[in-house]
């Protein structure tokens, strides 16, 4: 359903269900959330359960999650791998788990490997559902964090210049990132990957007809040095299964490139975990801002996305 | 330990310790919470730590109990699979485990695989002990939580007809629930189930003792029609071990089967989860409240046996 | 870093930052908390989310940190298995993972399987880190909660006569412990254990040097009667591997060897959890406190370090 300036009680599925205002009501109130004394914040979600069903790994998205909802004052009902620990070993389908979730909670956050299941999820039960990845889908509220990180930083999401890399084609993060932007204008985008993992032809054009400029380039060479930032992605091992005799050759984010090719004002961003494809002396550099302001910035959006949702309307 | 007005720092292992009027309390006492403002409730166990020790996959069982500390105001240990997470692993017995837990907390939730653990708890602790299921013998809040759908439906747990439909050898929620009936006048209850998973003869003879009225039927074609609820189970197949050659007929709840022995007021329950049992189509029918009012329940039932066992008295 | 008055903000990674003031300093708080009414605890870390990072099972100090977090008025981010249910399984580094945690909470306690990872990991965040045990490297807060049991009984660490009894090399707790009672005066500490898991003679002459009396005994006869604590502790089989062909005898504490060689005043701790080097028939005896005064003493020291370390300071 899409959301515009009212959030309470909708569902976080995907994107799609954004347009400018809704996501700049988000910025604000992450902004607003910021900026509010620790113990003032307790009250806004106080007496709230909030269910945490997470049928993936997840450190981050996990941890953000269940932060920015304590943080708020809410509790939560967690299952980190309830494939192992719940009724879903006794052959239960997702509904009927959800249905019982939704008896006991006032928002259920759900991860799973499968594309569609939150919206599946969201179907069958009345509270509000957020999408925290669902397989190769969606990953809205990384999307949100990511543009948030921007935003703050250079105060609009128009007319901009970006250097996506890594992996277009199994990273959920990164497609709702683009679709988060094709509501903005006049944005530039080049995209380095192995051949591979690029958009699907598809994709491009879907994107390329949203009025963004995509440029598909082919090796560090052609980055341009003016670029407000940089957006790594890593390999999606899990999900990719080359054929292992071809080696996929990733561009490695490294103080030299970033020295070659940077330049003072951008900024440095990763959708994390990192593997190989960073050199990890970069970390110093203050631009690299991945660990630090981008990451704790997944939990201020977190926490607004919970406070518009579920805090009391005044 | 009998219970009859008093449950103050009571343990909750078994049906056995109820009477009419300790039920009836918990009745009260969920009804009660149900109408209770969800932000005055947080002073119920504000400052109380309950430990949810679940050495078996749960998620209804450990959810409601979770959330049910959560709404009153108290904070959780919690260990889902502490055969894994645990000093389980290192050797360490339940009762040393037990032993521990106790000094970190007010009470102890334990759901184990093996029969008597909740009551071998009990015996090593001071603190109040709730038996959240012990193998294939008791799970007493389930039947409290089942009789109470049942008595907030028809106002009485006398004089009622019912249909028991599943697996009465191995069920633990259906052995605690028809004990806590024959404290009860009047009651007559159709006994559905495949030959194998009949209730044992002793057991048979046994509530029949106890004054409750059950008649084993062979069909579904002997439902009578005026039956105050329905109540289905699944098949335990984790505990039963059958001869694989041989496949064992459970009816089927259906749309049809409702529609040809169904009633308007009845209602119909299941002790979840659910696998194929029952035709999915069903859901809609609003005398269908095992995803809804059911399962809601199991929350506000365990809200009232921690209030009862934990709270300030007065 | 040494901590001597001012605990604020500051990591436990070893005992070796201690010193007697901060010591007694810890100690004092938790005899104060262990006499303040519980409502009013639950304001001293109000609004603190305080992450809790187990990458080895752990029944005791997981929960004792738990319960000491949420006795306290803080939440908690866990993860009782991150190398099943977090980034780590898809490559993070554990510098990634406690930056990103950081950036979530307001101190983290880790537990890991490798020696040195605590300060590995209080090295790249800028929150405080607690070392809730590193391999077979230390175990300050356990050392904290034995050294206070030892001390609120005998009202000193000083002239204090001690049987420790069991692994000397594997076991972590020991090590810490021995640390610090030699910042202590005039103790004799008596070590039996089987030969192959002695101190190592590296170890002995260190905590000599440092003024301990240790005296390595052969027997259970050569222990002395007049001991102020018998210390247990069971060998580390998951650390231990030995030449399978040869038994390792393990001294066996038993209400036998109690009543032979102990005193009215003594008490008897255990490290836990146990397996068969205690016999069960003396948990009866008071003076065996391993199962009571000893743990909750866990959770009161961990409520005074987190307290010390996140409260407000007036």
């Amino acid at each position: 359903m899409k959301i515009s300036e009212d959030f309470f009680l909708k569902d976080i599925i995907s994107i799609d269900q954004f347009d400018k205002r809704s996501v700049e009501k988000v910025f604000a109130t992450a902004a607003k959330i910021k900026k509010t004394p620790v113990k003032k914040l307790l009250k806004i979600l106080s007496g709230k359960v909030i269910a945490l069903l997470f049928f993936e790994p997840s450190t981050r998205t996990f941890s953000s999650h269940s932060a920015a909802a304590k943080r708020l004052g809410a509790q939560t009902i967690e299952h980190q791998n309830p494939m192992q620990t719940s009724s879903v070993v006794k052959g239960e389908t997702i509904e009927d788990t959800m249905k019982i979730i939704e008896q006991y909670s006032d928002a259920i956050v759900i991860r799973h490997p499968m594309i569609g299941t939150a919206e599946k999820a969201a179907n069958v039960v009345d509270i509000p559902v957020i999408n925290a990845g669902d397989g190769a889908g969606e990953h809205p509220t990384q999307a949100l964090l990511d543009a948030f990180t921007i935003y703050e930083r250079f105060g609009t999401l128009d007319n901009l210049t970006g250097l996506f890399c890594g992996d277009f084609r199994y990273g959920r993060a990164l497609r709702s990132l683009l679709k988060l932007f094709s509501m903005y204008k006049n944005n530039t985008f080049y995209l380095l990957s192995p051949e591979e993992l690029r958009l699907t032809e598809e994709d491009f054009r879907l994107y390329k007809n949203k009025g963004l400029n995509l440029i598909e380039i082919n090796s560090e060479k052609e980055i341009p040095s003016y670029c407000h930032f940089w957006y790594w992605t890593r390999i999606q091992k899990e999900r990719f299964k080359a054929d292992k005799s071809k080696k996929i050759l990733m561009p490695i984010l490294s103080p030299e490139l970033l020295e070659k090719k940077g330049n003072k004002k951008m900024i440095v961003m990763h959708v994390l975990p990192r593997i190989d494809e960073v050199d990890k002396r970069i970390d110093k550099d203050p631009r690299c801002i991945f660990l630090t302001t981008q990451a704790k910035n997944g939990m201020f959006i977190r926490m607004a996305l919970f406070s518009l949702i579920l805090g009391d309307r005044r």
